[in-house]
């Protein structure tokens, strides 16, 4: 943040305003406090027969990598319409009975990411959409793990099939902190 | 917003950037396109012996009403570190054991509030808060209903004193829609 954008002046200090208790840019001519807060990257896990839907990156970052379809929350919309729009957009299918997987913060970088797993309506009923290169259902023997795109998406997969093997689905709690800190 | 934070310019125009499908900001100058996103409001309701600890607002919105302590999520913490926080600031208090409750978006207002529950050390074990004006643990039948602050802190109780009946603790996911929308 190089300027104001409510009122243009490149007078902004970093610092903590009156009454807070963390440093924020103030604006010195207008006085504005610009607030800076977490972003939600959302996404399901499209499933069929224990099997799980992955998609494989034609974008940067990570690309050629699998993923979980997600991507960042929309102004407008709820969490779970975000994750069936990101199901749309990446794997051109439709996912129903949706039900909360993970939560999992990435303090560092300032993102936390919400999955959902929802069913997918047959073994064939999705595409390739215009942010991947491929879309495959894999068994948990067959998930390529050195291939996988985020921690998030790993952490998802891993306590998915876990899940399923105790035959008990419940919501999982996660984060990555930055190499070093514990 | 006014002017490009990043180059102070006021040629901003609300378009869909090429290769994105819906409207930004974007600077006629120097070409950055402003992302806006949701933000996440993150809090807990702590509890002693099946009571639930809330707090009366000393600041605006809705001055003098109670609610669950809460507030946004800053950047460089976790969602439960900072639903810790919150607790910390509005109610003096600790909480340990915190499980996820609710998953509530308010899409008319780009807020998504995630509340966990957590365990009080005992029952006196919290304070008031600078921006409490009173703090204090309501058996369900005290609660007072019509002066809950916000309709994401009325979702949690209620779903928490009918999990309590049901002897059984789940997430639940909610949505607040603006009046005429269903
Ligand atoms: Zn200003
Ligand atoms: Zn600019």
């Amino acid at each position: 943040m190089n300027f104001c954008s409510q009122c243009g002046s490149a007078a902004l200090s970093f610092e903590v305003p009156r009454g807070d208790n963390r440093s924020r840019y103030v604006c010195g001519h207008c006085g504005t406090v610009h607030y800076t807060n977490p972003k939600i990257v959302t996404g399901c896990l499209p499933l069929w027969d224990g099997k799980v839907l992955l998609a494989r990156r034609s974008i940067a970052p990570r690309y050629g990598f699998w993923n979980v379809p997600s991507g960042y929350m929309e102004n407008g919309e709820t969490v779970e319409e975000g994750a069936c729009r990101e199901v749309r957009e990446e794997v051109e299918a439709s996912v129903t009975n949706i039900r909360l997987h993970t939560l999992y913060s990435l303090p560092h970088i300032n993102q936390v990411y919400i999955h959902f797993l929802g069913d997918l309506k047959g073994p064939g009923a999705f595409g390739v959409g215009e942010e991947s290169l491929e879309a495959r259902l894999f068994a948990e023997e067959d998930v390529p793990w050195e291939e996988i795109a985020f921690t998030s998406s790993t952490f998802s997969l891993r306590r998915f099939f876990e899940d399923q093997k105790k035959g008990q689905a419940q919501v999982h709690i996660g984060q990555l902190l930055p190499p070093g800190q514990k």
